[in-house]
């Protein structure tokens, strides 16, 4: 063990994958808290974790424990969070950290003002051709950017009958599909280029009104959404987000285009980055004999053995575990950034109600 | 031959397209006009024409001439389309029929009035899986519609040096990129999905502020247009425009999601048509054996015998040559659908202006 | 018209393609014969043929007619083809010529002997990005070749119900699969190339058995081919050639390696070719503005709007044309090429029955 | 700690892979040793081991250990694996055991008789669209196979400057890429079909005759291989096994064609497998929701949520793991699958040697 002393809230899927993360990372998954003992209990075993708390106050006062994973429904990441980093610990919180950005503010600036690292699984930052497209405009590459658009689309919600906590506004939030999806894009947008989208303006829809079994209970959170933006560096784009698109699972397509180059990015087939040129195109491979060391330090194994969704998680809490040793990761997605989404979350809302362009706000 | 006479105005590129299919279709290409007599007379070997009027005014006045086909720089479709029909002739007219919707509206009201045929060639309708797309939309395989997106991206004006008639307003009208190719993109969602965008809100970008040789000359017509949009029945979209994506050639993208299906076309692989369901997905391959007859009908050579661009105006002209016979082709594009994108055009350019959502006119 | 004054023997598909791209290439269809007056009568109008002839034989007497066009069952290609040339006239001949290497040399030596034009419709030749791999491999760009592989794949008769005069030996040829497309990918090999396949060694199924209604008639024509093989120049390589692959409809795929780039051709995607670097690999589109001169002559629409098998044959025509007015059009597929397919047809039987590895002849 | 008790010997690439794979399955990996004591205290970081032994005969005698990895040279695959199996040990032995079938067979036994379990990472089997493809086969969806085909495509080797100790027979073995990279074809054929190669025909070729800095040494392993084989089952099929295909990073296709349907699986887009159907094709993307139990098992993340590499690995250890608890996994490779491997690789040898074909022994 290398010093990673890590508890995780929340026993579903996100818990296990982190709970996976840490081990691979080197570290302990030192206990485990659930919304009561008996559920903590069970997931020792699925988390590889050491003990169960009772609760999570036990689990906050435990000297043992110098991270803790909020892996809960969105209500509770705030409170959590903020009990975490008034307990002296460091703090992995699942997205959203808020969608109402006070919330948010108030979160980083307890990170911030404890010097405690404090981050947010923005994890698609995490596939090694995400970090070549960035640099690949960084170095200029790409030229002036012009414009920006793409898609995150699922369609797990597809139907009236699907249902889960994420529908409903008061354990999810306000905004659904773009809150929870939409946010990744443009994370992935603001992190590759950047750049900031400085006004946007954005309309919603809520396909299936209500969900569950039988007549299902009204539901106002949105199926889809959809925007377009300008940024401060000048480029204009648009983005479509779904969770009701039949066939695509969690289809998350970004493309950049400047004055030399087009880069394409789809997160279903990450090994690859398009590059599209006027006289010719390609498809750059992840390979670590050819990426840029940005890139390349994230590729963990040769070209053609492809690397996939745990691997981006796995880097993340690596990435986060050197934080916490003092280190500084390049790109570690923290509470500021989970801030700024929060700001992108409210401006959505806005538009979408008021049906006018607004300012993001900083 | 089989009685399609028809005489050609302007001997660039579109022209021989148009040429070729009057010949394919077993017409006869009577005579081609040209700005100069000395074009048109050079164009006879390349058009397969059999003779060279001195100007369009003779053209007009030819009795052995039925169908005008107008392959001219945008500003003279409308002069020469509202000459022909008053000629009494038949007219074909490339696209924009004007940006200017009430001049649109005049041709639309004088092709009427004349009881002639005058079409547009929006010619993406004609590949096969266009059709079946439509066809599944219509028998309600894909369900209630919920999205529509995509894009319509080019790179041939990437660079500043790239230059033509179409970036001058005078010639080519106040809209560029989104009247050459975003009226492509709106024309086949609405033929596909029988829907008609009610609302919607753009904004625009000149990326490159002047063109041409040297220190080049002002350039005001957009390269690049954003848009998001709703329907009559309720579906909520966005498109994106560019004539500046390097390496993006032709790249026509248009996908529906419905209840049931997701459809998805790319006119650069125009012999697939993507259907995403939730439990299993697939492409559909242009297969004269099992496509809708809708479909079928236009499907010319065995599945795997690539059709293309050229096969999509053969049949946009045998379909014009056999409503000129008395026919009702199903799905021809006429001036009233070159007036629709008129109207389009119109409400991108009033919502760029006035950064607003706007109605769009009917 | 430009003096290609053409006739058709056969009225199925393969008919009405040739002389759609007679009509496009500025020639006359003169007029068509079939197995019976009527047949020919019912053809005028989908060839757009000028009149019937009553047999074969008042076509080859007729002296407005230059070209014949041979678009029988496989049987006749032989006696018709020498008839015609006996006749005086060009031939326009489908493959295979013939599966028997002694006919198929009689009928080279035939054309030869009479200074006919006489060319066979390896299409595929044609395709703009098949032009491109030829040229980067004259050009020295691909290296050293060193590998060669691929195959054909088609489903049309993947079911015992499925049947066709092709199935039959008598009318069809001994070998069918490999005779039909195998034919074309060795073409191909050797065009793109410009090597020699010297020795093969090949196995064949027939998976149906017997084909037809009811309890059906025996099938002896293989249904799947596979075969190795050697060149002159040092290369080796492999291939698969099957008409009973579920969902594959005419999947013809080359890939060749030497020692600084791989070239892929999927002939289902024809506007692309995928080029393979170690550092950095490419999907090449057919675009007019930067394909070499060889393949630039084919492209006939820009980047974007696809071409496909008409396209092919058209330009194939074109260049037959061409050469009867004296011209040597680059890569005209003529008789002894067509004669080169009838010794690799025998040498693939040769070597399956055999199972031994055999040496073609040349 | 679950119980698993490992040692890893050899610290390169699969080293650390295996270590990783130990620590994901809960096990502990207790030390490591490498060709000299330094090397394997430098591993200790990278592997996550607890301790460096000085040699493997330390290693061997130590009582904490349960499980040996051998990820060594080929050469020393059969020594180390027999004394690990002597000494008591369960054994991972890398690929291949030995491409000698009497040696292979020898270790085969001997893990028989100590009633050890002893698995190769076939680890490609892992691909949970592998094994959904094997239960399609399995249940009558693909109907009567008819044809197998692919390729196992890498371009590491592709320039004369490249060298590796893989390259040196008497290190790695007389056959190197079809011992290294066509024997995972093989084994994932027979594996997904059910089915054995009974006879084959194969050629080599060494492309590169001399490899290494300066003027290299003389290279007698082959660079490239094809093959054609005929199974138990009456399938007929083709490969091409190559190590210097420029741009081909770890390229394997499998297809098989059945009477009813034709499955392809593309080792570097693992998350899809493409079903051709005659009406109607699809690609089936891994989603656990949809898979079959068999598949789903193997299935850890969404759908969309790209599982690669190193998933394939872990789940490999895993069911080692449980194979050492008494379990019995499905589709655990075994050392008679590696056995199998070199019955392979010595009849392509013979048959490339002897240009004839040959029976493969059982």
């Amino acid at each position: 063990n290398n010093g990673y002393r890590a508890a995780v809230i929340g026993t579903g899927f996100m818990g296990r994958v982190h709970a996976r993360a840490i081990r691979v990372a080197g570290g302990r998954v030192v206990g485990v808290a659930a919304s009561t003992p008996e559920k903590a209990r069970d997931a020792l075993g699925p988390l590889g974790a050491e003990r169960a708390f009772t609760d999570t106050a036990e689990l906050m006062a435990s000297d043992d424990v110098d991270v803790i994973h909020v892996c809960t429904p969105n209500h509770l990441h705030a409170p959590l969070s903020l009990a975490a980093i008034a307990a002296g610990k460091h703090v992995v919180c699942e997205k959203p950290l808020s969608t109402d950005a006070a919330t948010a503010a108030r979160m980083a600036e307890a990170a911030a003002g404890a010097h405690r690292v404090a981050t947010v699984p923005f994890v698609y930052r995490f596939h090694p051709m995400v970090r070549e497209a960035r640099e690949q405009v960084r170095s200029g590459a790409v030229g002036r950017l012009a414009l920006a658009h793409g898609s995150y689309l699922q369609d797990w919600l597809l139907r009236p009958g699907d249902d889960n906590w994420r529908v409903d506004a008061d354990l999810g939030g306000a905004t659904r599909a773009f809150g929870d999806i939409g946010s990744h894009w443009c994370d992935l947008l603001e992190f590759v280029t950047g750049d900031r989208i400085t006004r946007l303006s954005a309309q919603t829809s809520t396909v299936n009104g209500s969900r569950g079994t039988g007549a299902g209970r009204p539901v106002d959170t949105e199926d889809l959404a959809t925007l377009q933006f300008a940024t401060r560096g000048g480029l204009i784009g648009a983005s479509v987000i779904s969770q009701v698109s039949a066939g695509r699972k969690n289809r998350l397509l970004l493309e950049i285009s400047g004055s030399e180059m087009t880069l394409s990015f789809d997160q279903e087939q990450p090994e690859l980055l398009w590059q599209g040129g006027r006289e010719r195109s390609g498809l750059l491979v992840r390979d670590p004999e050819t990426l840029s060391p940005a890139a390349g330090r994230l590729a963990r194994v040769p070209a053609g053995h492809a690397q996939g969704y745990q691997d981006c998680f796995d880097a993340f809490i690596a990435d986060t575990r050197d934080a916490i040793a003092g280190a500084a990761p390049d790109g570690l997605p923290t509470f500021t950034d989970g801030l700024r989404a929060a700001h992108l979350a409210e401006a959505v809302l806005t538009s979408a109600r008021e049906q006018a362009w607004v300012e993001v706000g900083e």
